[in-house]
């Protein structure tokens, strides 16, 4: 497995591809941003300007869109699926409901191309490392053929289980904990203002203690301080734990405690903070103060 | 100061005057429960047969009993407050809620003694070495008189405010924090469970991502094992997570994850786990297997 086509090139995904390419891996990407598409070409890959001509001929395909809509796009409409080798597996990186990796993967298998549900964790800096989590679900068999692609992107890389949709669903839990550190650790800060406590002082002393969190750690400040800078926007958990109660609902299973940091997230998005931070869910704790 | 007098012998307590004891201060314990008093006696420091023998001639009284009801039956029932030396301090190490610590003081202060709302976090091992997170709120010159006290059971002794009952608020934003991610462990990894996935799988991968906690890492193991070890009790969350509420009642201040977290520890207990480790809240999840 040497060809690779990937689409997607996004911040993460071209972060991703470089590290392919780094690794000797021949890499043709594409993306409907075409200054993403050069900037890989420039850096040791190679431009298609197409999906379909970024799956044809390749070993492996890997997808890194947004969202299921846009996978679906890509892998059907898009051509990319007719255009891939025969027998050549797709990697799905995108953060997409279970259900809907499920149902790719019929239609990807049906056509005779193998499946893996393989979303991925670890940010900017983890994909720039070549560190990412790879949370990957496949039959056995066809998780070991595309192993030595995974791990060439994220050297974390999980075997979750031989069902796909279950990569989807781990990347679903952390997404879930992830979303309600963020929204608790909101909720903490704008308590303690409230109560009259310096937050920098809070925040110092809920940092050292058991009730830290990677969360609190890597947002807090940005709570506190608000210099405006965004690392991932409030409208990215509108979505995410959307995913997370649409799972819930679908295994007919109440999550309440990311029911309700979902709808802070939702509320932090209508009070007009959807693209800031999504530290800045503390505002909708802060609006209490405002008048 | 000196002779301090400590009432509250409990397993924390317990470990307190111990640590003052070790540092040569002249320490009379009294506990309902006399093998603590003995246990404290026969390692340095001196028995008291009730609250006021303890405070007797005290430099300043320490009350680290379980909960603001036993505090206050302590300090007025008690006689502890009377028996005390003139102008000394009463430091009040239970958790509280913000308001009780505020009318415990008044009456202290009416009386003469100045009042330190200095409620303590991390655990037994904290309190063992010496190294507990002391949060304390008192007038300036009553915080810097004590701090030497303080700082002989917890070296990580903090200033929060002037206010008392600013420590008090301290604790229980540390608590808010404590109980939400206690439960939305038990709420990941019940998912997990749900979608197929191995538990302790998901626990290693959530443990090394960004969406790991303190408590993931110290409670998630016991969620997953179900070994029965109880490190602290499901009704220790019920009474905490119901001041967290309280407190954001009389702010007018709704905490949507705290309330969430507190419903589900309430329905762990109405379940019948309420002295179960404060892990088993995953039960509540588990339960929708059960039949």
């Amino acid at each position: 497995m040497h060809t690779i086509g990937f689409v997607g090139l996004g911040a993460m995904g071209a972060a991703m591809a470089q590290q392919l390419v780094s690794k000797q891996f021949k890499v043709t990407g594409f993306d409907l941003n075409t200054t993403a598409v050069e900037t890989l070409a420039a850096s040791g890959g190679h431009a298609a300007t197409s999906a379909a001509e970024a799956a044809s001929g390749a070993d492996a395909l890997i997808i890194m869109v947004v969202n299921a809509d846009q996978a679906e796009a890509v892998l059907f409409d898009g051509g990319a699926l007719d255009a891939l080798s025969s027998g050549a597996p797709v990697i799905l990186c995108s953060t997409c409901a279970p259900e809907r990796a499920e149902a790719m993967a019929e239609r990807c298998q049906t056509a005779g191309h193998p499946f893996v549900d393989a979303p991925v964790s670890g940010g900017m800096v983890g994909a720039e490392a070549g560190t990412l989590t790879i949370m990957a679900a496949a039959p056995k068999p066809t998780f070991d053929a595309t192993e030595g692609v995974l791990r060439a992107m994220g050297s974390n890389t999980y075997f979750i289980g031989e069902k796909v949709g279950q990569g989807s669903a781990m990347k679903t839990v952390n997404q879930l904990m992830a979303g309600v550190h963020i929204a608790v650790a909101a909720e903490a800060i704008a308590f303690a203002e409230r109560a009259g406590i310096e937050p920098s002082l809070a925040l110092e002393i809920l940092s050292g203690s058991a009730a830290s969190s990677w969360m609190l750690q890597n947002r807090g400040p940005e709570m506190v301080e608000q210099t405006g800078k965004v690392t991932s926007a409030v409208d990215i958990f509108v979505k995410d734990l959307g995913i997370v109660l649409d799972a819930g609902r679908s295994m007919r299973m109440g999550l309440p405690l990311a029911a309700a940091a979902h709808q802070n997230f939702l509320n932090a998005s209508g009070s007009g903070h959807g693209k800031e931070d999504d530290s800045q869910v503390v505002k909708v704790y802060r609006k209490l103060k405002a008048d």
